[in-house]
């Protein structure tokens, strides 16, 4: 995780060994919080609270939040009752919230006991919230403002209520609870005094209700290049704002999620060096014997034409590469299709284009494939490695390449747009699903063409 | 791309069609840009004008920005040179410099004609920039305060100054040009009026060189939830800044650059349906003309064990199962590194981690794998489909087959790795190569344990 240089690294390591706290500190407190939580997760059981204890109360707090959550239980449990409140006290709601989540039960106890009865009413709230969904990513922490407000008014309340919250960059204007209208901060800045809010704020308001998913909620961010995101419920009341940063955790996050669903894996939760073997067992087991066992069905296929395999045993060299090709290219169109759903570039309404498209573009591949393959099986195998490969041959193996190929993109690009629609997750539809359709019926092609050229 | 609900589509498109332009002018001054930009999407040839000329000149400029490249082409050359004058005005720099880079020469030569001096000089300064470096994302647009100012006089200089800006929420302190401290516009709403600047900023300030690559920029903005990252010369000369919502765009592109790697596909500049079929054909064909005559090495070494394979011909009828599961496997171990490369939670150093975790992953999922393909090849191949099946064949699939996942793992693990350390891009280390490389491998061991036990 570090991305310091090692020469901060190896001089912080020489000042902990030397126990130069002081010099340590000065160091420490010039640093970005997450510098400094990267360097900290690299420290042992005794140096790490030991070190916290150096840091000024809110650097303390910043680093915190961005540490693993097995430090932070670590440092939890290490911590008086007085140090507990003075990190909970300085952390952002949010960030609370999702350490209540991580922690077993007897810490979110301590942590519960420890705040504010403000601050345990809004974790609850958060808390409340379905997994995912914009509400339980959200800050209760936001500035509002009334319509009937004059911007120095307006300017005199951030100045009162401001440092506390998240983010003043955005402010919203409230009416009974009822969002009406967004005003950034530099539009507050740029007005003349006297100018009252609800002329210079603006009144249409993208905002989602505490239940949208929060991968929606990322691609909001994304398309509109917003700072916040106001969250409201089902009755237009304002009760959050989701923040940028927030936003890009949720949209790296899901990135991630999907390209671990599209290679065969149970999407993790945390880095890939911070899960336990039998966690990476358990999320990739589950494909792995999916799919070798369906792949019983390439089997009886290959079985059921025994006679002729024995009959022209070439052939069965050129299994492997067929299905090796049948796999990628599906693999191409599927991957392809499942990334522009997810960025919404595809709807349903979009699958003949899609097809027809990936029609061409088979046919193109297709043909391009099957005649550097005839040239190939003429050259090496035919006349070079004299294996038994006839020009009849060659050509049974080039037209069925050309089939897989339109098969392979066909099923490739319709699978993910059909379970798209149908509610399931169109990146579990990606390559080793399709690679195994694409296998029985690829070797069904092959077999089938063999048969009658070869009079098999 | 249209995200908007059917109701409002079909309300424009009726209103269009009826020609109420004023009505249709009410209705899209309300909506914000990208929406705009989305309707506008799906209008033809002659409409898109039209509409256009509605907007007024802010929602015109940042609708604009939204579109594709292809509808913008349409509008400039239907525009006057006065309305490109209007549009090009109301660009932001690094929007600016996108366009010129999108369009072709004489489009270009037209806007930087309509461009004045001063911004004809910022784009040039940021088209010199590589291609995905950090100049070439930055704009040259930013608020800089000197250190000895008071918080009065740097409120004045905002105001005077900032409304042509992209971003006053993260203001720069810099003396003499060169960057000292950063400031947010929050810090200043909060403090003094008459505190001085260099008192209250931040001056251990994180900034990315011009050459620094926009996929580390990316990940600096997820990594330290900035809002805006400073760009300077090699001389700490501050140049530009880097907004989130541009790093939240090369987010999203470089994970979807990843993923066409992964899937043995040349990245696309442009979403999948804006892609033309030549384009996906020259995207695709190489890998899949590279990997099928790699897979000549497959043929050959079912070649050569022909004798062993006529002898004992059901043999031949696993071998799509163990390719397939080898593949599967390697892919997982692969793809969960790639990824842990991309967001820097795998280095180097971590290589006998990695290597070490997949050895155990592997072994845990060889055994289980082998154990249930055993138990199915008895119960369904040798007792009810009396195939040919004996217990012998069964232990000879059923250890290749825990070889075959310890060297797919080992391999799809350690080869991304390796690769990031000579300077290639680990995403193409992803399946379809470790896949023909596994293949052969597990070949090889098939047969070796095949002649070893069955005695062929």
């Amino acid at each position: 995780m570090a991305e310091t240089t090692v020469t901060i690294e190896s001089t912080l390591t020489a000042l902990i060994e030397g126990k130069k706290y002081n010099t340590l500190r000065d160091i420490l407190i010039t640093m970005n919080p997450s510098d400094v939580a990267a360097v900290f997760e690299d420290l042992d059981e005794t140096a790490l609270p030991r070190l916290f204890r150096l840091l000024p109360k809110e650097l303390a707090a910043e680093t915190f939040v961005e540490m693993e959550p097995e430090s932070q239980e670590l440092l939890i449990r290490g911590f008086s009752d007085t140090e507990l409140k003075e990190v909970v006290d300085e952390l952002y709601v949010d960030d609370a919230a999702d350490l209540v989540e991580e922690m077993p039960a007897n810490v979110v106890k301590r942590i519960l006991r420890q705040a504010d009865p403000e601050m345990r009413q809004m974790i609850n709230d958060i808390l409340r919230y379905p997994e995912d969904s914009a509400g339980s990513i959200m800050t209760t922490e936001f500035v509002s403002l009334r319509p009937k407000m004059t911007v120095e008014e307006a300017t005199k309340r951030i100045k009162r209520t401001g440092v506390d919250k998240e983010t003043i960059n955005t402010c919203y204007v409230t009416d009974k609870g009822a969002l009406i209208g967004a005003l950034s901060l530099r539009t507050l800045i740029l007005a003349e005094d006297d100018a009252v809010i609800e002329d210079i704020m603006e009144p249409n308001v993208i905002s989602v209700t505490t239940s949208e998913d929060q991968e929606t909620v990322a691609q909001m961010f994304s398309k509109y290049n917003f700072n916040a995101l106001p969250v409201v419920d089902t009755e237009n009341r304002l009760v959050g704002i989701v923040t940028v940063d927030d936003a890009m955790d949720v949209m790296e996050e899901e990135a991630t999620e999907d390209i671990e669903k599209m290679a065969g894996m149970a999407p993790s939760e945390r880095p890939y060096l911070h899960t336990g073997v039998w966690e990476t067992w358990k999320a990739r087991l589950p494909w792995l014997l999916i799919l070798m066992l369906s792949a019983t069905f390439t089997g009886l296929i290959i079985n059921h034409f025994q006679n002729q395999l024995a009959a022209c045993l070439i052939l069965s060299s050129f299994i492997p590469m067929l299905s090796g090709t049948g796999g990628n290219s599906g693999t191409q169109a599927s991957v392809a299709v499942i990334r522009g759903l997810a960025l919404k570039e595809i709807e349903f309404s979009d699958t003949a284009r899609v097809i027809w498209k990936e029609i061409r573009v088979a046919v193109l591949c297709g043909i391009c494939l099957a005649a550097a393959n005839f040239v190939k099986m003429i050259l090496v195998d035919d006349l070079w490695l004299h294996n038994g490969v006839t020009p009849w041959v060659a050509l049974v193996v080039c037209l069925t390449l050309v089939c897989v190929v339109f098969i392979a993109k066909l099923v490739g690009c319709s699978l993910p747009i059909l379970a798209d629609r149908v509610g399931f997750d169109p990146a579990v539809m990606a390559s080793p699903f399709i690679t195994t359709i694409v296998d029985v019926l690829s070797l069904l092609v092959y077999f089938s063409i063999a048969s009658a050229l070869l009079g098999l």
